[in-house]
């Protein structure tokens, strides 16, 4: 980063890559269903890398000494260690069994995160056209309007959103469901939508109450959304309640107002539910 | 229905009540950030009542000698039997948990029901802008184009929806978390955008590939999106494998490939999961 690069300007890149991976999704959301099921996975796999080069091209381009830190690359690598550098975090298409399926949450998540703190987010959802841009201690904006998180105190009248994930061991479906099981005696109802980006984002701007999720894929899920939540008044915390570690793969969050009492129902539904 | 009315210009009116009421909706989708909890039950009410009414007094004015079966009749003054003779059935505001929490899933959900039969469905998504119309034997659309059901073969690679409903008993929240448990090693994924009648346009558009809910809130769910899943290849049917009975409050889905392993799947986890 030069030093004249402002954090405004770091967000007017990211936004760009965003948008320009956003088109590359949007023409394999609209081809997938002329592809016979045998050339999905190769769709699939196209439009990921396609979108990743895009964007990481796009901000080498204008980051030269900035670290990257992105899904398929990191399929290939392995994952970086995060230093203090910045280092951007980028799902180029979060909610690939959306895409496959043509469900319509789909994005791309780009967080840049500076000193180990998540400090710009950009989440986009190119088919709903929904653009979550946030910059730490600037707000969080849905296309470019001001959102909030939700004022719920309740518990019970809040709206969780969780992912089943991926994996399917008996150990794993057991853990998730028991979960699942308590916290519905707790809440007003559930929600999967299958993109953690876009849960974040929901939490962000109120239309879900809180959001956890497990095993997920890597930092880049979460990297951007961490700051939109937190620039909306919400909380990221660690599912058991600590801080949030940004490489741990575990995330929850919540409005101002709910994370005490969410940890707790999150800590006895973990309790009864021990694989 | 004068013997005049043809099957469009039955749909061409359900259709502009449709989006008659989803103005209403729309409104108070984007006044419901301002209103103050205590105010929130009162938008919905009103909300759900005025849409009613607009949908009510247009198909009654274009069809008096029209049955009506409406969710805030029904909850006034119980569901009325089911005759052979054509038979409106609306939902005014379907997904009002996510209308309250502003999360974009929610619709308008009308349906004709002609000899007990489905044979006229809209259902409309005032927010994301999505119309599904169908009419019996004529085909399924979105915003006036086709649509189908998915073409997969395999339930491994299926994406499932349901919902978890309302009841809170400890045996219902058993039961479903239950189901859920045993379909996880079955199938790819699972979503929960909480309406079902916009699951069932999921089944019909091949965004999803299988549905299936039970004790939801009446025939008003379901009546449009039967035809719409139908009219595009789809299959509808009891959650226990019999034909679908309208008046049941049980309702499954699949495309027209997967109805007999799905239902082997629903059966398994019934049996393991008896409340």
């Amino acid at each position: 980063m030069s030093h004249t690069d402002s954090l405004s300007d770091l967000l007017t890149v990211a936004v760009e890559a965003a948008k320009g991976a956003g088109e590359i999704i949007r023409a394999g959301f609209n081809k997938y269903k002329l592809v016979e099921h045998k050339g999905l996975v190769d769709l699939v796999t196209e439009t990921d890398r396609t979108c990743e080069n895009f964007i990481f091209n796009h901000l080498k381009k204008n980051f030269p000494e900035h670290e990257f830190i992105g899904e398929e690359t990191s399929a290939t690598c392995g994952i970086a260690e995060l230093t203090d550098h910045p280092t951007w975090m980028v799902d180029p298409l979060d909610g690939t069994t959306n895409f496959v399926h043509g469900f319509p949450f789909v994005c791309v998540s780009i967080g840049l995160v500076i000193g180990k703190i998540p400090t710009v987010g950009v989440v986009y959802n190119p088919i709903i056209g929904e653009l979550f841009t946030a910059i730490r201690g600037q707000g969080a904006f849905l296309n470019g309007n001001p959102i909030k998180a939700s004022s719920q105190t309740e518990l019970i009248k809040s709206l969780l959103a969780t992912e089943v994930g991926t994996k399917r061991d008996k150990a794993t479906v057991d853990a998730v469901t028991n979960r699942i099981n308590k916290l519905l005696f707790k809440v007003r109802s559930l929600r999967m939508a299958g993109s953690c980006a876009l849960d974040l984002c929901g939490v962000a701007c109120g239309r879900l109450d809180l959001f956890y999720e497990e095993a997920f894929g890597g930092p880049w899920d979460v990297a951007a959304g961490v700051v939109i939540v937190r620039e909306a008044g919400g909380l990221v915390f660690d599912t058991h309640g600590g801080e949030l570690d940004i490489m741990s793969r575990r995330v929850a969050a919540s409005n101002g107002h709910l994370k005490d009492v969410f940890v707790d129902a999150i800590l006895v539904a973990y309790e009864n539910s021990k694989p």
